[in-house]
């Protein structure tokens, strides 16, 4: 079995990171490629960035070569799932959603604990349509931008940790969800000092990702994820390569 | 005032059909200036499509290089709106949220007509995020794709007036709004047919913008909408003129 | 056009404050004219009073000899709105909703600071059926009373700021409603210090009202908003000149 | 014990009707007094009329002279039980409430089965602010005004179970309410037709309130059924012997 | 009438205890007989012990010899309520439930305060059920074990009124709910330190009993709640004097 | 790894084919154990039989000598899945929950066919409480008793196909879930049928357990399903070998 697993935003050493930690979980005979969109922000922390990275992802998507067995989208909290799963017939695993809904299983509540607080809406958001946040106590920000984690990995896991504190304290959170791509690998350190169970997205999506695989599943494509329509598309597909968009 | 009123697919006619709508309703003094991104799909009707035109919107309100007062996102049911808040201090007023709050004032439940089938979960999606869903009582489908519109307008008329028809009968609506930004024109029909207000969201987006431009009010800068952060973004702005996307 | 701007209590000068407020924010072209009801509380904060002023509002409103392109019921969270749709032809904008909607255009989440503790249930109430409360983050109350704000403008000012920062620091709000028809030309300063954007509701429902007119839409007169039946009204209208109730 | 039940219309015939009905549930010791208000509409079927009548319910209650226990409000529907909480220092309880409260205790989901198509949202909305909506299957019309259901009696019966029925089928009720004050002494007819428990408002709240004063409990005065402020309320009370509204 | 109150746990001083108090609210000539289940948990405290007393009290009502006129289950949070509901053709009233539906007839909103933190899930899931959250601001946790409340009157009061005082300031309740079955009794004192109605699941679901057999009404057993079909059941009964379980 | 698998009723061909579908799924090195409780009821068809077999499940659970790895609760829209949280260390996956976690991954909406009627409610009660209702689409009865599915499998995959039809066409559903245990096996006919994706609930919570335990996580002991409290529990466990209830 082979997964995708595409970072949203440019900066390779965290798609190295990504795919170290999903490749850390994945069964034996799962295959973990890593893809890093060719333009976009180099790290995804808003709205422009997170539609800019959800045409990013696609495009990376859409120009891989070789054949593969299921996608992970490696963004929490971004845009352009719901377009994968347009364009893919294997299944496509956002890790937002996987993290919620490995959460789901452990805990009566789960929280989030994502980066800076601009992104807190952005997560909500995501929760809502994907009808996780019923069971979401709270989204907290640890005030640790994306590129500060990979700076600083003490210093964010001792924002996060105290974050994730409060949730279980303050929130009712029984179990924390790490909230970005970059913070995998954090889990064990605030688990320990928590003493809860810490999902982390890219793991839990890779493990879900097997499963669907595993099941003999993919995306219906009835009706809100049918293959788009033929029609004339211009400028698409974006990246090098394939000449100026027209 | 100037408006720039965004079509989010590339076909120029339906921009200049979306512009003329606008115009009949704006204020003596509002200029409406209709933009058409230039690259994307020729209409808009899934996923894929719509998030390849929340960054053709943005590029082509990034690249505008005259000044404007309010921008309307006119896609109906289309991502993009929140990345068009950051980039712009003006506000930016989306048809289908427009609709929603129009029709909000008008009667106790209201519902929308669309084009496809495939379309209707992205609407529901819109306005669940939007605070719109709890008074909306249906989202029905047309079967008419947004081309079809144009090419058979007098099938169009029918169609939806036969789904709004069972919107007020069946799903208890008392407002009907036009599920698509190339249905502009066709209101005052429907109403006649249904007996029941019908908005437009083109028209609503552009009163509401003039509402909002003269209530000196913009979008809050202060957390979500924030303009992007200094970052590192490749391959942005992406429209010809710029160079290949690196 | 004219636009009927009724207060909901009998204190004419806060009615003159509604109006001035109202013309301050009026296209050239549109009237407003000031209405108090000829019976009522000098102040409303509470359901007998929001009840009786909803009477009120429906005979100043009926015995008003001119003519009229809308009504703006000002009273914020007050009862009375659906009346007035069934009674007048043109359209209606109660001003808790007219915030909540230009609110929604603004921000992610929005909050309400208003008056008394005990008016924050009614204001809540309101949003929910207005279906406006997903994205309201939360009413909060200032303490000051009604007609306190006109006494001690320094003093509320301060204790609705205070609030204010509460509700963007601790509850996510984006954006701030002012809770109370009587804060009109609170606005600039509250948005001063607290860097949001800030919403009155009657300048809002003044363009939400311009905004209905200009599209030529009205009240949907199919069902919940309907004329009352013809039928036997004792002791209507109520007011002078009318002769006692029988 | 004294109860007293107040007719939201002034038809004396079914303020009597009703005084019946209750009296025929109230135990031993338990005196129903039926009160009709001295304005109003002789029946209330819409807003307007609704809100009418919550004054013409305020203004009997504050007139009457003698103490009593408890307060019924004897409108499906209607307005104003939130006015007479402030009013009154014994509890109050509202038909349409006592109907949910009683229908959930009996099976998992309840429909209600009114008069007239336009007053199905106001009983939606009462419900969903008394938080009674969440086990309400549907609110279904059976066409019969209010007054039809005195004059034609056997059609009545004829046409809400024919609704009933589609509610046990159709939304999944598993309980009948029946929506009016006036249908006070259907339930039997309805419960042998439809096979499932049938509630009235009007006895179920005689019941409820004759528990809550068993209890020794009444509305909290804490905050938003606080007494009125005191303050200038000018042409109240407003019924006759006390002289014209001034 | 004679009213079955059912304890869920074995200790048989509780039952006492909770049969006096439903004793002390029931009207002159309602018999009250408490039962205790042979088996289950000294105290009910979370999920396991909450589903083995289901079956503890299904077991005991099933067993109990005479006629009854109603059932109260009463442990707040408790599962089983349904079963009981299959099983009797007489009402079931769930302490839970009473508590709750007492509350929203006398105030906004209520809260819970209970014993230890775990059970919160518990009684927040019920309400949900129930539909009886969406009044409910808040469960909060006295931190009191069921047997503290015994062993520590005065102790569990003080806690009690704390958490309660919490919940009217902070949450914004205006009813407290006494959310344990062993709390009985407390009501006037913490009524009395907080200055709001205090409701005792025991007493309410007592009166809502005897309210539901005056109006002659029963469970429906259309769908849900329809007598088990006739199957092969092994092990049931369960208590002693019926044999091991096979 | 070793999974447990537990029926809910005590037949054990039953047993035996739901897991031989767990087995068809497992991964290498997945070892899978049907239980089937000592007692309880031939099938699961209501609340009584449901809560008889939670304590049957957790009774089976508590028995079993062996370690295990992760437990899977067989039983779709049954009781008891918080109780077996507590109980045990090791992952726990309901069916009913793990169908709508998969559904949730590959479709906008998904619907639930389940067996009769009466089990509706139960399987819409679970999906709420675990916060799957948001994207539910409905949940529809096949007119099948759990038995006859064994006895007649060609009828019951036509009304289950009859009903999923129903679903997609009419509900929205996009993905349908097989809502018994006792279906596992027909999810290809159903597919082959519809076009859509069908989810069983035992091999989708058989991978879902896999995954858990593949991610090192176990459910969270800190609150809702911390170990129970040491006390003093009589008749427990209650199967046979253990004497009879004390």
């Amino acid at each position: 079995m082979k997964i995708l697993v595409v970072n949203v935003n440019t900066t390779e050493s965290m798609t190295d990171a990504i795919a170290a930690s999903a490749r850390a979980v994945a069964s034996p005979g799962t295959e973990i490629v890593g893809l890093t969109p060719t333009f976009g922000a180099e790290s995804v922390e808003g709205n422009f960035e997170s539609y800019f990275a959800a045409v990013g992802v696609m495009d990376a998507v859409t120009r891989y070569e070789g054949s593969y067995d299921a996608v992970v989208q490696a963004g929490f909290g971004e845009h352009g799932r719901e377009g994968l799963q347009e364009l893919c017939e294997v299944p496509v695993v956002d890790i937002t959603e996987a993290a919620g809904h490995v959460a789901s299983l452990l805990g009566h509540k789960y929280s989030v604990v994502t980066t800076l607080d601009r992104t807190v809406p952005l997560i909500e958001d995501r929760l809502k349509l994907a009808g996780l946040d019923a069971r979401c106590a709270s989204v907290r920000s640890s005030g640790m931008s994306v590129l500060e984690l990979e700076e600083r990995p003490k210093d964010a896991v001792k924002a996060i940790v105290a974050e994730a504190e409060l949730a279980v304290t303050h929130d009712g959170a029984e179990v924390i969800c790490l909230g970005c791509g970059g913070m995998a690998g954090l889990d064990e350190a605030v688990a320990a000092a928590t003493g809860v169970p810490v999902v982390d997205g890219v793991t839990a999506a890779v493990k879900l990702a097997e499963a669907l695989v595993g099941l003999g599943l993919t995306t219906s494509k009835t009706r809100t994820f049918a293959a788009p329509r033929q029609k004339r598309v211009s400028g698409w597909p974006l990246s090098p390569g394939t000449g100026p968009v027209k």
